[in-house]
């Protein structure tokens, strides 16, 4: 189905298929993306993976993930970067459209020093990505994860560390579940207009059933997917949707089930 | 110690005690004020509730709650506008400061419909609270709970639906734990000058151990109640400041440990 090639398929949705598993998948199901994380991209190597991507004539719409710009001190600070400048290197050898960026939290409890380093790590990181035709997608998120795994948890946010930069460079990865609840989410999307690296669906249970693993498939939570994708559309974006769930409940169904399901919501409650 | 002048007991921080024992405990162990909620009202009845208040030579802070506008059709939301009005009628007896306003969420998927709701329904409770002297203080809550308690998640927009109205009669109530997150939180408490009703503390505990009763005692978590409490200081507010700590851990203690321990950490992490 033609309306299927849009969709991507995260690997974090299905961890039971190795790489090139889930590409093969996606190939079959007829999805025209897949979103690789680098632990599973280490398992197979980059030359399995370029591969197997190739042969099932799917593109990579994100790398996942560069950032965790929350290192207090140099030393670490410094390991950090050559840690995301290999992921740079990755997302180029797989042309992905986008290498996410999840910032980091604080260290401690200095909120606006960490958003000011993370202002400048971005600005380090994109010298070296630009060159290598890698455009880095800040990822806001959530902000029940701000004291965890992000300091950048709004759209407006995400924006104000793009701007600075090339467009093309640098931009912004839109997560439903992460900025659903936005007052300003309308006037978000719009303002971003071109910068737009990546969009992700998944669903917000009610209550939340798991801090970090209780994201729902689209149909099953209270996010308006339909009405967001709409905004995401009319904003100019026109690349590929990818489905990340978390989820210990879709993460037990086979490979070939839980895909299947990702397809039927998808064009139920995203697309139709 | 005439630092503790200013603090409250929310009555959630220590729920084995009845109204009366709070209302005595605050008095001996010195606190000015007291944070009274409906439910424990009600088992004492307003007459013993305002006796016990008086004799204990405390203030109420808030009366804790209001709003809850989430429902989709007529008739429940006159029900719910009834039980508000009530509810005013008990804050103007104990002559709280504030009327807690936790605005509800949206019934369905429709967040913006949801919000336009709360904007009417508070300017019509309003009509009721002004003649009766009771200011109502919308509470922001954290964007966690957009989905199960409130669909007002930031300062800004707390602010936004105050501002048709008086300061005196209509403004916000500051929760350190619903708005620490905020990336424009010092502007936004700057905004609010005047509008301040009341300034919850509490911390935020990484990972949260939980979605509703998560709450850590001031210290233990990652939030800089310092520098939050100086944010309000400085935008004009010098009124009580409540500790509201859903927490079983804190529940297990004592009623005079477990507000010892208040009194402790108010004075090390939120007033030094």
């Amino acid at each position: 189905m033609d309306e299927l090639r849009r969709l991507s398929l995260n690997q974090a949705t299905i961890p039971s298929w190795s790489l090139p598993e889930a590409a093969d998948g996606c190939a079959k199901a007829g999805l025209g993306w897949i979103g690789v994380w680098r632990d599973r991209l280490a398992e197979v190597g980059i030359a399995a993976a370029t591969r197997s991507i190739r042969d099932a004539g799917i593109g990579v719409s994100s790398l996942l993930r560069g950032g965790f710009f929350d290192a207090s001190e140099s030393t670490a600070r410094r390991r950090h970067m050559d840690g995301n400048r290999r992921a740079v290197e990755e997302a180029a050898a797989l042309q992905a459209k986008t290498l996410v960026l999840v910032c980091g939290p604080a260290a401690g409890r200095d909120l606006e020093g960490a958003r000011a380093y993370i202002a400048e790590a971005i600005a380090e990181l994109r010298d070296f990505a630009a060159p290598c035709g890698v455009a880095l997608g800040i990822e806001p998120m959530h902000p029940v994860y701000c004291a965890d795994r992000s300091a950048v948890v709004t759209l407006r946010q995400a924006l104000a560390l793009a701007a600075p930069h090339p467009q093309a460079e640098v931009g912004v990865v839109i997560d439903a579940y992460h900025v659903w609840w936005d007052p300003d989410l309308r006037a978000e999307v719009a303002a971003a207009r071109g910068r737009i690296q990546g969009y992700h669906v998944c669903d917000w249970l009610v209550p939340p059933p798991d801090h970090l693993n209780g994201r729902g498939m689209m149909g099953d939570g209270v996010i308006d997917l339909r009405g967001l994708r709409r905004m995401v559309d009319e904003a100019g974006y026109d690349g590929p949707i990818e489905a990340e769930i978390f989820n210990p409940t879709v993460w037990a169904l086979a490979g070939n089930e839980a895909l299947d399901l990702v397809c039927r919501r998808y064009l139920e409650h995203v697309v139709a």
